[in-house]
């Protein structure tokens, strides 16, 4: 169920609504529009009486929700979801016009390995900082990240860089941790059904960054940020990063029709990764040009100092020159669709 | 690395063996065999000298392992491994001659629920009583099982029925508590890649029911079981439960071939579960009787008193009429290849 | 639209009845069951009123059908189609009580050879032999099969040994040649939508053997047996040989559910290809148990006398040694489903 | 094997050269290059001998081939191929810096319903017309094209609007009668392995339009060009359209990444049907910017002047003020990636 309220309606009103929600067991999820506020119900199990609300004052209309999510949903708000990151001042707006370039190594190495990097995709104009401090992994006898000494490099290349910090974390209790130096929570494909981690996230303050599972349909991603949104947490940025199928010349298949699927149905900003999406260094930047073309509101790339002796993804991920290519490719692309791209700036010193 | 220990190896010659491993930061993994202990090393990035290993007493071979998995490997274990559930004198065997069958509801949904399942499903010869009392749900507005109840209700089952208890663990903190009910931990498909719950299923002295993900590839499925073993918990069971295809006409594509080719490399046994495997009723009986033709070591079957009426799963879960069919045909195959299914047996009371 | 006759409609009733579907320029598809006859009516565009047909003597009822195909219905026709292949005293039942056995090498490849597998096969109580002649090869460089010759060899080994024979027609034109020498038309995967393939077989008095697409969902494969039906060819055995997934430990998947899925909505009977649905020697046993347990008509199974030798295919052909043992093991299953086996009989000279 | 001859040979080297794998039982393939010419062999079955062919005067290199495929790999011809179509004065060039845009209905209905497709997709800036006379359709009862009919109306569409015919052939014996009309041969994905229409249009003189199989690897569909061009027609323009995955979303996914990967293989120019590749009319527009941004070619869109009433394919044609639309995006992303579209142009009468 969905309350729309009159655009004329006061904050009382909705306190109103929402005490009455509450007091019925269920939780009440206010939604602020441009035009008017919005009312999401959740933790009801069978249908509820539109009547029941649209007696109260300030109440436009009680609207049955057709789809299995409901916060993630347009039917719920219209707009499209403009997701903070970062301190208010010098923060980075995702889903607005300027496109959100997330760049950086796969796994934190080493302090040099992080600063090198840094360096060169700031000043290539990315505006958020890759790299996994705590890195799922396939096989238990590979390098699974420099844990909590790589979040404090992480730490140390916001200071040192002005770029925002984009780190996976792992499960519930890892997340404490986390999310102290993250600007941005990564939960990886794996763990797209982690509901517990997926709920934990939903009660932290950060935004999240939501990857599609390996074999997930439409519906179940945005069913796993609906787990998000129903904790508390609205500011979801989902991203496709292939999906697994028969074909062999790519390590995924990029599904990047998924991008306007996900606009017509969600309000949530999508962005893409080409480098899982393709696994494969020479497709990084045309997959990354047809990216932007599609649609999406921004990419996650694997930048390496060094490719060649990456720990993890080395052969997927970019030398730096190539990453300044593929900046300058997306940024023409951006014009084209009436987007922009931050521009190279100077490191603050 | 593994080393085999020759046939006369006494155990302090393994003992040392295990001792140099430890001191060089790695870690020893004796395994004992019919014929001969083989000890596994795991910890190690690179390869090692076999010569270090070989001038040991009581060492008849130190030999590189040429796949990424290795505990799990027949390369390491050449027996097939049968796994004790339950206490040492009433357990069961799963992997030696009898089938391992698990029966029971998709989810405890109340007392009365569990006992009249119990009741049906030992009586056509069901060891194993599965039900889940927390449940991973794709949509956070569904049913997600009665918890700590759900499991006080499976120790009464035990108590009551005489079956021992399979039900799923969710995360690692969870654990604590499904540990303590359980005769066997199960890891669902959504958390094959979980690494955080596999490990700590790992430290368990729980046997561990690990299902393959949507998605994985043979592979991917065994260093996920690898996991599991490399911290020491040995006591696992598969089970192939379908995979996610273009196909329509089922809600997964159930991959029987998997068994021989799990059966081919690795020592653990492997069960099928056709409810989850085909997601409809009336495929589940001709599915179950191609698994023990194929080769699988057992089952795991969804039941239901009342399946019209229940909370999760109906429309997979078989009626209990329709179980003891199962049972009858799954006999008579088990027969041909040598195998036995448990007798229906009276309830201790 | 299905026409049901009542059970005492006279021949007089059933031609009146065609008539006045061929005058509104349709086709009518009489249908003789054990109880009574349907009549299937193809080529009308939009739907058909029902009173028109049922002011007609001896109709009971003028039924609209649901789905997109008709006459593979079981709306349509509810006994099980018994296909008849060879002469009438000497020839084969497919669907009936007796499984169907084809085997025999992947290609004709000299007299020798064939004489060599077929000897063994129909030993071990084959009563049908597969051999390609025109092989479609996914190399235009590869070993096409020896054409007409390989005919002449199959027309040699049918009155040597016996065997029935079943081998692909690649195209419309070869079938006027495929024809006259083979007993079975088979229809390759490869080939499963290849529409003008479909209507040439439909006006072949010969059945068909129709291969499952590799990516065919239930519905594509159904509406494909619907073209040869359509045409008058109401002789058609269908196939599964698996499915192409993401799956890397087998050739193709193949998709046992299938079996139970197509009974349910089809009266044609239904074998598995359990070499090209794994692409290896060691599986092949295995899954053929497998198919048998699940419900399947019969088996096709490449035999070769020295499949290392063999020019395609030669990996997942079995020696003719394990056949036997696979023989035994079918017809062990097929007791237990109320099935049987042709028994191994002496090479009539 | 490949024969690189050198720069300055002499036609009569090349002559000798072919002359010699004729008598050798082979079959020669010179493909004239810009700096020189490279000679292809087939038919072999076993490797080659270099040094028999190093000794004959103009050559410079004999060459084993690594991949199964020689003819259309860069091996053979490492500049691109640029494929003419229609007419030496006013055909249009594939795979040169003008893109290739094909449009049009799915199914030629009518000479009022072609000639307003035409009107519509010339002024928009498409130089060729797509328009299905022979349609494959999954059944058997739906409409299957008006045949010749079709063809007669699609001559008057190139007579009266001066655009290129891209038509589909569905068997031999059909290529006899289609190529009359088209200046380009379309094989459709489910027959992109019928390997007797490979070799049809193999023999052809006019370019072929091969898409890809609904569940084709890259080396399968490789492969199949192979067959074509095995047979002396080296004009092939390759076509993605849509695999076929678990996703639902989409009636196909889309692998965009395919586009760098054949061209980092192939000489032959690739294009995209963002059409069949979503199925779905509000995807069309965004997958056809991605696929310019990707690499491609050029692009086949269905066109309708009334979508709503189409015979075939309705829900994925586009109405023509989409078109346009569409064929401004498209426009301006090409000139990021140094690419043309054609201007609209005045019909000329």
């Amino acid at each position: 169920m969905l309350i729309a309220m009159k655009p004329q309606a006061s904050e009382e009103d909705v306190r109103r609504v929402c005490a009455k929600i509450e007091a019925m067991g269920y939780r009440a999820h206010p939604m602020p529009g441009a035009q008017r506020t919005a009312i999401g119900i959740t933790g009801n199990r069978g249908p509820l009486e539109p009547a029941e609300f649209e007696i109260l004052p300030g109440v436009a209309e009680a609207i049955p929700v057709s789809k299995p999510y409901k916060l993630v949903s347009r039917e719920v708000k219209n707009e499209d979801s403009v997701i903070s990151v970062g301190p208010a001042g010098s923060g980075v707006a995702v889903g607005g016009p300027e496109l959100a370039i997330i760049a950086g190594p796969c796994a934190i190495e080493s302090r040099e390995q992080a600063f090198a990097a840094a360096e060169r995709v700031r000043r290539a104009g990315a505006r958020l900082f890759r790299g996994g401090a705590f890195k799922p992994r396939t096989s238990p006898y590979s390098f699974r990240g420099l844990g909590k000494e790589g979040l404090e490099i992480l730490a140390e290349v916001r200071r040192e860089f002005g770029l925002l910090i984009v780190t996976e974390t792992i499960d519930p209790e890892n997340c404490d941790l986390v999310e102290e130096y993250a600007d941005v929570l990564q939960v990886g494909a794996r763990n797209m059904q982690n509901f517990s981690l997926l709920k934990r996230v939903g009660r932290s303050s950060k935004p999240v960054l939501l990857k599609r599972g390996m074999s997930a349909t439409l519906e179940e991603f945005l069913m796993a940020a609906e787990y998000i949104l129903s904790e508390g947490n609205y500011n979801v940025i989902l991203c496709e990063r292939g999906v697994r199928t028969f074909a062999d010349h790519t390590r995924n298949t990029l599904d990047l029709s998924l991008i306007p699927a996900v606009k017509r149905l969600s309000h949530l900003p999508i962005i893409v990764d080409p480098s899982h999406g393709t696994g494969k260094r020479d497709k990084v930047t045309p997959l990354a040009r047809a990216a932007i073309a599609v649609g999406a509101d921004g990419l996650i790339v694997e930048v390496h100092p060094e490719p060649d002796r990456a720990l993890s993804d080395g052969f997927q991920s970019l030398f730096p020159d190539e990453f300044d290519a593929l900046m300058e490719q997306v940024a023409a692309i951006a014009g084209v669709l009436g987007r922009t791209t931050a521009k190279s700036f100077a490191i603050p010193r």
